[in-house]
């Protein structure tokens, strides 16, 4: 069964005056109306949110179908940043079982009324409850994945930065992003330590928004083909992992993606990979086999991964620039994917993409879901 | 395709020490050795877990594979309180897929530390923004909806209370439920006013407790057969819906549930429904067509939902009296069902029970999912 993308929707992101609601509604309704459909066409829906503790809210398939104005099948799936890939993982399912036809998928997250210190904590309940216990938070999580990769491998905060500046300078080009500032190597390396090695622009903002897209197994349709998709969740704890300069659910999740596809990594000409902290990117290059195992700092450094290099990444401008409202980042991932494919992404568009891939991780990297598109 | 559960596990429902991984795994182990199995044969994982606001605790998907040593892929699910329900929707979807063979669903919630009026909050977040804003708390809604019942169709706090008493006096026979207390209509009609017209004993308790259940499209496998499945999301307003004693979102659930099995209210001989409030169960048995629309009270009182009665309901005790841990109840309706099938609940055994139903809501009935299962 060819499953096709046949509509996006994707409101900006940032710090946004419009509420869970309003931005869910807009990107759901911006990705109906791009696939020529009418919200009496989808079938059944799918809603990546990441945590109720922000603004107070669950229930949201009662919530969609009330700003919708109908009844609709729909489920919310969580997997901490990992909810929008899973969300789109579901619908698959969904439309592979052949109880329906179309689906809808929405990603969400209102971060930014909330206090940060409160945030902080909110955030740290998609890591184990012993690291929670801990006082364990996600920079000095990743920043002890950082430490090991350096040890293990010679990366340097220098060569994080290179991943910092490319996808600063990416969202200078893309409207929709967090963050249009261009920053230098020099402002990366300067700015405050938030978790050594970790610098405050090597970290991913807190942000509103929403993306939503429109899946289906119509024989008629046009649109971009999924390929393949992989998932993995693998040991919530990270200190439990056996070397903390990798992600295995990411190498698990890819090999299950590009089996399904019957495409290896060579095949991939454009990528929107997790780059919530700069050093997560340089692992997932690795994982997914752009590059060799402790290669992905110099392999970054080197502008492989820049619009114009090998595989660029990040496109859009990732986690770090376009901006990391949770619930919304993996559905995001998969409207830039679609929309490079299509060839529509103007001054930001990658040369005859015809083969994209998404990397979408929850937590410490310990679920992943990979999937694979092609025009 | 058939599908049929072959595994189930519950812990006990209560105040209980266990932490929410300890509950999760608990009942995962137990539902696994049932079926016969080991951790290795589960090829995909369901989660259904209400609030993230009770414990503090996101991607239970993670924590799923940490506590089970292995490499899964689990996705969670919510849905307000059929959560449960739902994941055991997805579970079906993910098999009827081709993609899996063996599926877990596990159902948890851990609400017993948070103080009460933090649980009120927190439980307010499955109604609509407005109802939060204006001070709704779930009480105050179904209190609505039972006051708009009496009105339209004569029902008395006495027909309620019959609910009560017969879901107390199921659980007495239940030794994983919450309560072990045999009440009499007077106990409830003189307990506290919560939301006139319900009384404390109108309403079910919050718990802890989790539940899991194994289902499976292997053909030599032998379990209890899944016979259909509806589910529904209508407006999270209640205020929006044309007729306060109704939920159109289990009229349609339960439509596509019979209209997949091939089977009418008449065939069935067993009922779990969703008795979070005792009017909450009144108005299902209606939109499930057990009895005619505004005959739920009287039906109720007549004895026709009492053990020995024409369609016994809620044998386990229901949310009433066996606890409500939300996330766990859907799930837990279907290990009661299961078991009430086997043949094997000893004195609470519905006698000659062919063919059951599992009815999970959520809100105040915006969403619900319908299950229908044979011998």
């Amino acid at each position: 069964m060819d499953l096709r993308v046949t509509g996006v929707g994707h409101t900006r992101f940032g710090v946004l005056d419009q509420t869970l609601g309003d931005l869910m509604e807009s990107a759901v309704r911006e990705a109906i109306a791009d696939a020529g459909l009418t919200v009496a066409d989808i079938d059944v829906a799918y809603i990546a949110n990441f945590s109720d503790s922000f603004v107070g809210q669950c229930h949201l398939p009662a919530l969609l179908s009330d700003r919708l104005d109908r009844e609709i099948e729909a489920t919310r799936v969580e997997s901490a940043c990992a909810s929008g890939g899973l969300a789109f993982k579901e619908a698959v399912l969904a439309l592979k079982s052949g109880m329906y036809r179309t689906a809808l998928v929405v990603g969400v997250e209102k971060m930014t009324q909330t206090a940060p210190a409160d945030s902080t904590r909110i955030l740290a309940g998609a890591a184990s409850p012993q690291e929670i216990e801990a006082g364990a938070t996600f920079p000095g999580l990743f920043a002890l994945m950082a430490r090991a990769h350096f040890e293990a491998h010679g990366t340097s905060e220098e060569q994080l930065a290179a991943v910092a500046t490319k996808n600063h300078a990416n969202a200078l080009r893309n409207p929709l992003a967090h963050f249009q500032k261009d920053i230098s190597a020099q402002d990366v390396l300067a700015s405050r330590p938030v978790a050594s090695p970790l610098k405050l622009l090597d970290c991913s903002p807190l942000s509103d928004g929403a993306a939503a897209v429109i899946v289906t197994s119509d024989p008629g349709a046009d649109g971009i083909m999924l390929r393949g998709i992989g998932h993995a969740s693998t040991d919530i704890r990270l200190y439990r992992r056996p070397d903390l300069a990798s992600m295995p659910s990411v190498e698990i999740a890819g090999q299950r993606a590009y089996e399904m596809a019957g495409l290896s990594p060579d095949d991939i000409d454009v990528a929107e990979i997790h780059d919530c902290f700069t050093i997560a990117e340089v692992i997932q290059t690795e994982e997914l086999g752009f590059c060799a195992r402790g290669a992905g700092g110099s392999f970054a450094a080197s502008g492989a991964t820049s619009m114009g290099g090998r595989i660029p990444l990040n496109p859009s401008g990732g986690l770090k620039a376009k901006g990391h409202p949770v619930g919304a980042t993996g559905v995001s991932q998969i409207v830039e994917v679609v929309k490079q494919l299509r060839g529509v992404c103007g001054d930001r568009q990658v040369k005859d993409a015809g083969v994209g891939l998404c990397c979408n991780i929850g937590g410490s990297g310990s679920s992943a879901v990979v999937s694979i598109f092609s025009r």
